[in-house]
């Protein structure tokens, strides 16, 4: 039989009697709060999840949750008071000693709560285990990733059509996150990236009000979620032609790219990726202009463990799903950064979005 | 001379050496960094931002956010490795004893790494004497605000345009996204409600595949962000005439509405609003069916201190940005809803959101 979620998470910590998923208030919330409930509605603000030993689990919420909770796996806890919820909370944790939480997610003021209630406890850091388990995508979870790369991949397609002479970051960034709703996108994954010319050599650019003009970059990075999955991809295309130095950079970039993705297949070292995709560049003109990593993961959150970076640690496993954005930067000129999202799989992977990465002048 | 932001905070902290903001990754980030530091861009991860009782702020950044923190407010101090920062956090904090945290923001382990780092500081709670300094808007906030209600109001006058049989809950959110999106918001203030026929009974829906039917309560809930500041608005119109007891509900909610923003104003007890819309509701054949709170604080967060609710404790003082949203919630027929943001002045208040309040059937 295939083994739970939770039952998943305790496997990978035998030291641990219980973890505790603790959400804050909005936008405090730890998506693995979902992740393990199996939820699709909910804000679940001030909420509990108990995982126990067997991967059994409490869900303590408000009488404002309820309704959300029984749509969702796990025994449903109800409390109408303070002093309801601390008897529960004491409750659920009755004989744990060694209890993991989501600290870098739950804030300080609730792990102090549980702490001080559940007395007998002492808090150990369960992200670790926490993040190993949600990096192994399940069908369902694999099936709403590619929904949402398929919204964004159409929308890449269109970018083209949105550019024109005096286009800014701002409107086209609005128009494609107007286009990813209107497709069945739920929301933005993260706030989309717009940045043209020079904008486009600074990797986290917001968007302004520049204007686009012939020769320049046009570069976007963008994503949506779907049944709260997300994409993450970036296309770089240019309105005219633009300095021949981009030209090169972008087909290096390309190469780059694909490197990389030759690296992914499970039981490959993480940092593979990154070096193949690294060594390409670096052995151009552009050495040292790849300022940042190769790939994250990619899950409910667009950025998760699995850091694609020359120091990761990771090896990477079937299920995973990361990114792969090499990127050339010149300051003062212009930046490319190609961007898919990738299924590890077996025997290789899977690319999930789908643009047309050619070099392309609208 | 004007205080400064961080002045007021330590002002209402007497018995504070220190107050510090701590930001966990995307999405556990505390806008009261960006209140505090003036910033407009930057993301701050795991970023500390150092308040001492003069008002003077370190703001303690890794490399990659150099360039966007010295955008802001605050003496930037740059760390390299986790040496440097261990090294930042002890210097900023040496000598202070009793220092106020976000507890109900930070992550747990970054508040335990502070503690760790600098051994000899005792953890408070500043969550009040932040909430009391955001609470009080200044003159550009309130402008930033009123950029976003103009925004969400247009939309508001779109709605009937949008409406007709067999378009999907889904379809009409994404519609409003997109158009928030288009006349500048830069994103959503919080996930669109679009709540059909009985499911407008539900305060907290989401939107869903169901059709809307002749006849249906079309409720929204929606709001929009300009500089980070936030719009919440929420108009109830209807596709073709409903069932008579919605069409006498709106009436008792529009009035109840008025009621509550009767008693906005400088000096005023916040419940006040709250228990005068409640009395309007209780005295018709709706009793008991307000089932929530006339209102909350708006600011770069969506929700925030100052609950207008029958047990609150609050007193309002100009510069306050609230809700005023009275519902009335029929199970298995509909609801209704009428919100508007307000801003609390000496006299009364400011409604700077705009749509026709009148019972209007599509």
């Amino acid at each position: 039989m295939v083994k739970s979620r939770a039952e998943r998470l305790m496997d990978r910590a035998p030291d641990k009697d219980a973890i505790v998923i603790v959400n804050g208030s909005e936008p405090f919330l730890d998506s693995t709060f979902w992740y393990l409930t199996d939820q699709r509605s909910g804000v679940f603000e001030a909420s509990f999840l108990v995982v126990r030993k067997d991967g059994s689990m409490d869900v303590i919420v408000s009488t404002l949750e309820e309704e959300a909770a029984n749509g969702g796996l796990g025994n449903v806890k109800v409390f109408k008071s303070g002093t309801e919820r601390d008897a529960l909370i004491r409750e659920s944790l009755r004989g744990c000693t060694n209890v993991g939480f989501n600290v870098s997610c739950a804030p300080y003021a609730y792990v102090e709560y549980v702490k001080k209630k559940a007395d007998w406890i002492t808090v150990a850091d369960a992200g670790k285990e926490i993040a190993e388990t949600v990096n192994v995508k399940d069908g369902k979870e694999i099936e709403a990733t590619r929904k949402a790369c398929a919204i964004s991949s159409k929308v890449a397609g269109e970018i083209p059509d949105m550019l024109s002479e005096g286009a800014t970051e701002k409107q086209v960034a609005a128009r494609m996150d107007s286009r990813m709703r209107e497709l069945g996108g739920e929301r933005n994954a993260f706030d989309t990236i717009a940045a043209f010319g020079r904008y486009s050599a600074e990797p986290h650019h917001m968007p302004c009000d520049y204007a686009l003009r012939k020769g320049d970059t046009a570069l976007f990075d963008f994503g949506t979620k779907y049944d709260r999955y997300c994409s993450d991809m970036t296309r770089t295309v240019f309105l005219g032609r633009p300095p021949e130095i981009l030209e090169r950079a972008y087909e290096v970039v390309k190469e780059a790219q694909l490197a990389g993705i030759e690296e992914y297949r499970a039981g490959a070292e993480a940092k593979a990726a990154d070096l193949a995709a690294r060594a390409v560049i670096d052995a151009t003109e552009f050495e040292g202009k790849f300022i940042h990593s190769f790939g994250h993961g990619i899950g409910m959150d667009v950025h998760q463990e699995i850091h694609v970076s020359p120091n990761s640690k990771g090896i990477l496993q079937a299920g995973n799903i990361v990114s792969a954005e090499p990127g050339i930067y010149i300051p003062g000129v212009g930046g490319i950064r190609i961007e898919d999202t990738c299924l590890i799989t077996e025997n290789g992977c899977e690319i999930l979005t789908s643009f047309d990465h050619s070099f392309t002048v609208v």
